[in-house]
């Protein structure tokens, strides 16, 4: 047996190096260091409202059935269930507001994934060179920043407003890549369509419409797609429906679409999807080959059956409701204990699990704060610092945000949090 | 709409590219192609022995709890549920023929992933800059020459005899890239070590002490690491239990253990896992976070209850028997039919899902061969053509061999495919 001193190094790759710094595992951990707190920052959905009961009658359904159960059981194929592709035609049909026909694409265009994350990836690592650019708004998703900083892309934030983000300044610096000699170089627009994570803000019909334009304008000698990511779709509590990006692309050729279970219905059955164009499916289905020939095959059969039987629908129907009540608990307490504190302003979201709140420029949020230190230690509430959410150098980013997710807690609870935070908030006034 | 004809082409990537011309689809179209071929090709496993009854009763029981039901469907961490990380802490002491404490590692060594071919990717992430150099033998597993490929990697092929690799072998080509210069550019050395998929082989208990004596010897500036694939370790019919390369390191700091429920219980459950050395457990987890933050924590609820509950232990017994029939009816129809055509040998195999079977020279096996078209059209029956599971030029590469999997057809089937075969195979003979 040698010295454990004396073992030589493990080498690390540059990938693992570039990905490495993800603020998820910080997070998890303040979670799991400090397991009393009242968390407005953890990323989990609703527990109350989480199908036990369906899933148990669904698998016994399947189970009872030797001929189905063994199918569910056996290897699938790497791109998934053509049962759960075909019905999630139709699912994608009503969504869209018209009929699977009229949708123009075939379930070889829909693949299976982990979640809706590892589609995000598959799309990363089929498209992305070190170097290669992508454009985020201005806050987005901070996994996916992670996703992009693993395969080594450039990300460059585009501003948003209160409509998502900015198409002009998106225009303007694709046209400054282009006058660069750099257009070569970009590869795709993330765009959070509905209840951007963090912002809780909706890309208006106009500005979706605007991005599908700019992206064909400046697919000059290839083309840069438009990834679309709809986690939040059906959670929609008011106002009526935008149609997606890739609903607005007729040649259905321009817009990535993902989407995903995990919010509607379990996100421990791992089941998110992705619509593609026609010429992404093979390069995608051939990459996740050498990453996991394929997810667990029985989750998709049931979620084909959740959908087929109606299950889905009614089980989504009913989280909506759940979240309607959390969302407005938390607005209502946010009302109540931050209106009076100078220079504190919300986003009022439509749907999603987010609300997403600045402070006064001087009071940072960040992990290193000492907001945030008095917050999860002394009042025992966490949040997520909204730098996290921003690309480029940590001292460029704006410090005084905050994602409060209204997932996790009771409403009870929220405004429990939301009180606490207040109090700390107030004292760094 | 645009014109589809000036549609600009999507640009893809580098990793792409290289992870791109995977035989698996080829097989896998094969197949779909002719639905009523008698397949000795596929990988998958034996259905009528999965096991769709105790799936049924341990989800019951699952969801028959609320709590333990919304555990199971809420997400879990990246690296897995510490409940079935735990109850694979006391299921390797059993393999390993010790206690848990005497393992020597704690559950954080464990990191659960979609199915075992995600570790192995994983690993290669982490590790491999492109040009980095790793060690296979010669044939090895198809599959993790397409991933190594996808990382950019040089796969370096080493021959193999009735032990397994030639360890001498390895040795020297470690002396000679060190000679170069290049040692610093070695990862990984990749050991299936149990009924090697596709030679049916097992790495010998001498080979396996040799093969970690040269990777210490050679680890100088850093590390070279094992990757030891034990897919097969638990389908064992006949001889006795090898202990693990693994279980040889008693620093638990060179070899990473690769193992996975897909053979023994389900592999539409896609549940695998890696036993790795402490400093490589974080790096996984970080990479993996951006993967897909999870594999799915509901299908890791219910292995723990089938480990728990000696579910898995009395089905794996069960399996066992299933396969030795299997087993014994290709060996029995390989006798039947080929022993009397020149030339022809095969592995007699003690375990896993494969016989490997060598044709004389001058008869080619591959994709274009005129052996595979008249077996798969006129014949109606596939196997897996030899020269996919090596490396390097196809041109070089053995193309007289056949990889026979036991694992789909019933033996009644398995005697009718080979019959076919063997008409096959004489009529170029």
């Amino acid at each position: 047996m040698s010295d454990a001193k004396s073992m030589p190094p493990i080498p690390l790759s540059d990938r693992w190096c570039w990905g490495s710094r993800q603020a998820i595992s910080f997070l998890m951990e303040q979670g799991v260091d400090n397991p009393d707190i009242l968390t407005l920052g953890a990323g989990l959905v609703d527990s109350e409202s989480l199908p036990v009961e369906e899933v148990g009658q669904l698998i016994a359904d399947i189970c009872r059935d030797p001929v189905e159960g063994r199918a569910a059981l056996q290897y699938g194929s790497t791109p998934g269930s053509p049962r759960l592709r075909t019905a999630l035609l139709q699912h994608l049909a009503v969504l869209e507001g018209c009929s699977s026909a009229e949708l123009g694409i075939s379930a070889e265009q829909l693949l299976l994934t982990t979640g809706s994350q590892q589609l995000l990836s598959l799309v990363c690592e089929v498209l992305f060179n070190p170097g290669d650019i992508a454009f985020v708004a201005a806050p987005t998703y901070f996994v996916f920043l992670g996703t992009l900083a693993g395969v080594g892309a450039r990300t460059i934030p585009i501003r948003s407003d209160e409509q998502g983000m900015v198409i002009d300044d998106l225009d303007r610096e694709l046209a400054r890549l282009a006058e660069a000699g750099e257009l070569h170089r970009v590869k795709l627009i993330y765009l959070v369509s509905d209840f951007e994570n963090p912002s809780g803000i909706c890309l208006s019909a106009e500005r979706r419409q605007q991005a599908l334009v700019v992206a064909r304008k400046w697919s000059c000698q290839q083309r840069i797609l438009i990834l679309e990511d709809a986690a939040y779709r059906e959670l929609r509590y008011s106002g009526a429906a935008i149609p997606s990006i890739w609903g607005l692309d007729r040649d259905r050729e321009y817009v990535i679409l993902a989407q995903t279970f995990s919010k509607s219905f379990s996100p421990g059955l791992r089941v998110g999807y992705g619509v593609v164009p026609a010429g992404l499916a093979g390069p995608l289905a051939d990459r996740k080959g050498n990453e996991d020939f394929g997810s667990a095959h029985f989750n998709q059969h049931l979620l084909a059956r959740a959908l087929e039987s109606g299950v889905y629908t009614r089980h989504v129907a009913k989280v909506r409701r759940a979240y309607t009540i959390k969302r407005d608990a938390l607005l209502a307490a946010a009302d109540r204990y931050f209106s009076n504190i100078p220079g504190v302003s919300w986003v009022r979201p439509d749907g999603g699990l987010y609300v997403w709140m600045s402070l006064p420029r001087e009071i940072p949020t960040s992990f290193e704060s000492p907001l945030f230190k008095h917050a999860t230690r002394a009042e025992q509430v966490m949040y997520v610092p909204g730098d996290l959410c921003y690309s480029g150098p940590l001292a460029e980013r704006p410090r005084h945000q905050m994602r409060l997710s209204f997932g996790v807690l009771e409403p009870r609870l929220i405004d429990e949090a939301m009180k606490r935070l207040a109090k700390a908030v107030r004292r760094f006034a």
